[in-house]
C-alpha cells in the first residue's frame, strides 16, 4: 500500500505526523465544534451536526456530554488552561447535573434539547462518561465535589455491569452472555480516574481483573481472536451473535492495554495488547477496499448486521492510536507501516476538504453514506481524542530532541 | 429506464409476467426451500440460509415459522393439494404451539433449534403471523382449533398493540409515538382471517379502524407523505425517529389498501392506495442508482440509520405487488411503466443466477452486501408471496382469454 518509507521510522516523519494531529486538533477539530454546539439557551451540547455544524436535531445523548466535558477538560488539564475550555466543560457538567439523572440514580441516554429525558437504555454508558468528565474537572479544580461524584458514578456503573441480574439481559437465561465492551470501559475509566483522582488500589484491582477476565475469556490465541462476548465460562457461543467480531472495538482494547502495559512498564501487557492488534488489523482491514469492516464472523461466515461491512471513522481513530502506541512500545516496522496505512485510508476518506473534521459513516468502497458529523455516537470525542494522544506521544517520543534539532526539521 | 412500451400494457407482456413470477415461485423458490429448510429433528423451519442453502445457523425466528407455514397453506389452499406443503405447514405450526409460547401468553421472537426459548421481545409480531398460518391451516382443514388459535391471536395482538400503557415504549412518556407498523399488520391479519375464516364484522371493524387512522393520522397529503410514526394526536415529530420513512414499508401498507378496494370495490380506497404509492415511490426511488432507500427523512435531513441508503430485497417486493394492483385497477400507464422499472430492477441486481432465489441485502449501487438467502427477517415470505400475488392477479387479468388465446401467445 504505501510506496514510501513508513513516517513512524524517521524523526521528519514522526514530526509531521505530530504536526498533522496538533495542528488538526487545534486548527480543525475544536474549531468546527466550538462554541457552535454549546447550547447557550439549556446548557449542554448540541452535538448532532450536518456536513457544515448545521444543527440537524436538537435532542442530546448523555453519552456525548459526558465525553465532550471530558475532553475539554482533559485538553485544559494536559495541553493549556484556557478559560472557555473549561466554562464550556462546567456547563456541560452542570446540564449532566441537573437533566441527565433518572429518580432511581441511574442516568438516561437521551434527552430532548430543555433536558426532558426521552430515552433510557438497560446498559450504563452513560455513567462511564460522566464519571471520566467529573474526574477530569476534579484533576483541573480540586473540587471534592467532583472526585466523588466520578467516585459514586464509577461504582454505579461497575455495580450495574459486574453484579448478576441487574441488568436485564437482551436474551433469556437459555443463552447467558458476557461483554468485551463492559470490561473494556471499566478499563479505561479506571485508568482515567487514575490519571486524575491518583493512584487507588480499587482502580488498580479493576483493571486487573478486567485484563485478566479479556485475556481469559475473550482472546482466543488458537483462533487468532478476540471475541465481543462469549459464555460466563469464555466460550465461543456458536450463534449468529456469539460468532460476531468487531475488529475495531478490539482494536480499542488493544490499545487500553497497551496504554497499561507503558504505565507499568509491563512486557506481558505490551504482548498481549500487541497480540490483539494483530489478530483484529488482520480480521478486519479489508484487502479490497481498505478501511476496517464493521463486523467480521469468527469464522467468516456472513454477518447479518446491514452495515457489517461500513466504515465507521472511530475503529479507524483507535487503529491509528493502537498502531503508533505498538510501534512507540516494540519499534516493529510493521507497526510504523499499518500505522502509516490506516492514517492515510483515513484522511483520504473520512476527512471533508470543504468543511472540515471527518464523516463518520462510509460505504465499503468509501464513499460517504451520509455526511452528518455529529450522530447519537458521533461527537467531539474519537476524533479529537486520536489527535490529542498520538501528539501527546510523538511528543514524548520526540522529547529527546533539542528545540534547535526540532526547528532544524521544521 | 424503460425503452420497450411496458410489458403490463400488452397482453402478451401480462402473459410473460405472469409466467415469470409462476415459474419463479415453483420452479425456483419453492425448490430452494424446501424440502431443506424443514427440521426433520426438532420440527419447524431452518431458515438462516447461505447462498447455495447452506444452513448458516440453526436458531429459528418465530416470525419465520407462521410466515412460512401461511405461505405454504395459502399456496395449499388457491393453487393445488399438494399434500406435502401440507405437512411441512403443519410441522411448522405444531413447533409454534410446542415450543413459541411463553408461560405468559405471549410469544417468543427466537428460539435455539430444539425450541428453547434465546429472544422476546416488546412487540407481538409473532403472534400476527402465526395467526395467518393458523387460519390458512383452517381453510384447507376445517379444523375449529386453527381457526379459534387463530382469532385468539388476533385478538392478544391488537390487544397488546391498541391498549396504552401495555406495551413497554421505545421512549419516555415525554414523546410519545404511535406506528404505522401496527395499524397495516392489523389491517392485513385482518384482510387474510376474513379471506380464510369468513366475514365477521370483527375483521371488518378492525380494518377500517386501521385504514382510518392511517388516513387520519399518519397521511400527510400537503407534504406528498405516509409518516412511519406520528404523535397519537397524529402531528409530525421534529426530531431523527419522528421524520424518519420507510418508503417500502408505506408501499407495502398502499397495496393493502388497494386490496381492500379492490375487495369492497371502493374508489375511495383506491384513491387513497394510489396516493400513497405515488407519495412514497417518489420519495423512495433512487435517481442515481436505481431501486428504493430503506429510510428517508421528511425533510431530506441526513439519516442516522446506518443502511438507510442500502436496498432491501423485500420493498422491492411491495413495489411490484403495489404498481401491478394499481395498474389492474386504474390502468394508469405510470403504474405499468413503475412495476417495468421496479420489476427489471430487482431482477436485475437480487436474483441470484447461480443457486437462484433473491439476494436479500444490495448496497445502493445495487452490489450485494451479503449472499445471504435467509435471515432472522427473510425466510420464504416477501419474495414467494409477491411471485404468487402477482400471478394471481394477471391470471385474473387474463382470464377473460381463451385457452386458445393464451395458446396462441405462448
Amino acid at each position: 500500500m504505501t510506496v514510501n518509507p513508513p513516517r513512524l521510522e524517521s524523526l521528519e516523519g514522526q514530526l509531521e505526523l505530530l504536526r498533522t494531529y496538533r495542528e488538526g486538533l487545534l486548527n480543525d477539530t475544536l474549531p468546527f465544534w466550538f462554541p457552535r454546539c454549546v447550547d447557550t439557551l439549556h446548557g449542554g451540547f448540541l452535538h448532532l451536526l450536518d456536513r457544515d455544524g448545521a444543527i440537524i436535531d436538537d435532542d442530546k445523548s448523555v453519552w456525548a456530554q459526558g465525553r465532550m466535558a471530558w475532553m475539554l477538560m482533559t485538553l485544559y488539564n494536559v495541553h493549556e488552561h484556557r478559560s472557555e475550555w473549561q466554562r464550556w466543560a462546567e456547563q456541560g457538567l452542570r446540564f449532566i447535573e441537573k437533566h441527565c439523572f433518572d429518580r432511581d440514580g441511574r442516568m438516561f441516554f437521551q434527552v430532548a434539547r430543555d433536558g426532558t429525558p426521552i430515552r433510557k437504555r438497560r446498559y450504563a454508558y452513560s455513567e462511564s462518561f460522566a464519571a471520566i468528565a467529573f474526574a477530569a474537572h476534579y484533576k483541573a479544580t480540586a473540587d471534592a465535589r467532583s472526585a466523588e461524584r466520578a467516585c459514586q458514578l464509577f461504582e454505579q456503573f461497575v455495580r450495574w455491569n459486574f453484579t448478576p441480574g441487574l441488568m436485564h439481559p437482551k436474551f433469556t437465561d437459555a443463552r447467558p452472555f458476557i461483554g468485551l465492551a463492559p470490561r473494556m470501559i471499566t478499563l479505561v475509566t479506571a485508568q482515567e480516574l487514575r490519571a486524575n483522582l491518583g493512584e487507588d488500589p480499587t482502580f488498580h484491582s479493576w483493571i486487573d481483573r478486567c485484563i485478566g477476565e479479556i485475556e481469559r475469556l475473550f482472546v482466543k490465541p488458537d483462533l487468532g481472536v478476540v471475541m465481543e462476548s462469549v459464555s460466563p465460562e469464555g466460550a465461543i457461543v456458536d450463534h449468529a451473535d456469539g460468532r460476531l467480531l468487531n475488529p475495531g472495538h478490539a482494536i480499542e482494547g488493544a490499545w487500553f492495554i497497551l496504554w497499561e502495559g507503558k504505565y507499568r512498564n509491563d512486557s506481558q501487557l505490551i504482548r498481549l495488547g500487541c497480540n490483539i492488534l494483530d489478530w483484529m488489523w488482520n480480521r478486519g482491514w479489508d484487502q479490497e477496499f481498505g478501511g476496517l469492516y464493521y463486523f467480521r464472523d469468527v469464522f467468516d461466515r456472513p454477518v447479518q448486521e446491514y452495515w457489517h461491512d461500513m466504515k465507521f471513522w472511530w475503529p479507524h481513530n483507535e487503529a491509528i492510536i493502537a498502531t503508533l502506541l505498538a510501534y512507540l512500545l516494540t519499534g516493529n516496522s510493521r507497526y510504523a507501516l499499518w500505522h502509516d496505512q490506516v492514517h492515510r485510508w483515513s484522511y483520504e476518506h473520512f476527512a471533508d476538504p470543504e468543511f472540515g473534521e471527518w464523516f463518520g459513516y462510509l460505504h465499503r468502497d468509501g464513499t460517504p453514506s451520509n455526511h452528518m458529523k455529529g450522530s447519537l455516537w458521533k461527537s467531539f470525542f474519537h476524533f479529537p481524542r486520536m489527535q490529542w494522544i498520538c501528539w501527546q506521544l510523538l511528543q514524548e517520543s520526540l522529547s529527546g530532541l533539542s528545540q534547535q534539532d526540532l526547528k532544524a526539521m521544521e
